[in-house]
């Protein structure tokens, strides 16, 4: 319907995440109508992102530099170090303020559908950490769904013979929530994982 | 909680109409994610746009040149005005395939809450183009809110001499909806608007 250029940016813009045909639609009347400046701002700040932004070649979080902030902050309890997916995931658990040890980002989950296998992640550069030594406990924070059980069931076989301690979060019925609303899966992960009161 | 150019781009996207912190977040990932060929890409169609797209002269609608693809369509009735409020109205409108006359884009709405008058929108070059001739219908299809409802009235009385038959576009249940959803105006509306069947 649309022509040109407009076509293009509303083209464009549905490849992002969450914005949908008629989202796409709506931010391009937005940034037609918008001041100049802020649209170039913005369009600036996208190619500096990328420029910029590479990822930390210890952990594989983002980082401005060859390492993230995280590996170069050296009040970091190097013992501790927790497994993610995703840099984001990091982001998460920096957000709580409790956590004070490392991190490593695998890139993703072992997705056997999606063509993701080991060797597309990066558990080799886990398990060269893990084997230079000072790491005590490893922490396996990935989803908790098909293909992050599975990623740490390998991941967990992959250090057995390492000495590390291995240990993953806890699941069960999340707070604030009602439990006649928790699927089977979390409920029954719930009861397995009772304690005493 | 990010630090940096990530969080420029984060607040940057969560200016954009309909994303939130979350998504702007997630839209931000992606970024970080994507190839750069393709963020390069939306960057400069960002930039483009701002640089290209402009008002056309006569209607108001987008343009690329000083005048829009509509009004240079010579094929185009040029009896029949239609007035809008903004340039996706257009398009909505152009979607539908049925009107072949022209448009007059007036850029909002009067409201007085957001401090909208008149004077701000495009309705002295209303007056303008229906004074030079040659316009027997103008069709009002403004919102059908109170903003819009005080437009068209507006309008109206400002034609009230002009000579133009001045219309608007029926209001009523909408197709395909469920009648007892319908809010107590619409079905008003519809009843007062009624037709023999």
């Amino acid at each position: 319907m649309f022509q040109g250029i407009v076509q293009d940016l509303i083209d464009e813009l549905g490849m992002l995440p969450g914005v949908g045909p008629k989202s796409a639609q709506r931010i391009a009347f937005y940034v037609l109508g918008a001041e100049s400046a802020s649209i170039e701002r913005l369009a600036s700040t996208l190619t500096e992102v990328k420029r910029r932004i590479r990822f930390c070649e210890v952990c594989g979080n983002i980082a401005e530099e060859e390492r993230c902030a995280i590996c170069l902050d050296e009040r970091r309890n190097g013992e501790l170090l927790c497994v993610v997916e995703e840099p984001r995931d990091v982001f998460a658990i920096e957000r709580l303020r409790e956590y004070r040890g490392r991190y490593h980002v695998l890139g993703g989950a072992i997705d056997p559908i999606g063509g993701v296998g080991p060797a597309d992640l990066r558990i080799q550069e886990l398990q060269d950490r893990v084997s230079q030594g000072g790491v005590t406990e490893v922490i396996l924070a990935l989803d908790p769904n098909v293909q992050g059980e599975a990623t740490s069931t390998y991941i967990a076989r992959t250090l057995a013979d390492s000495g590390v301690e291995v240990t993953r979060l806890a699941s069960g019925l999340p707070v604030g929530g009602d439990l006649d609303y928790a699927d089977e899966m979390t409920l029954g992960r719930a009861f397995a994982g009772r304690r005493a009161f």
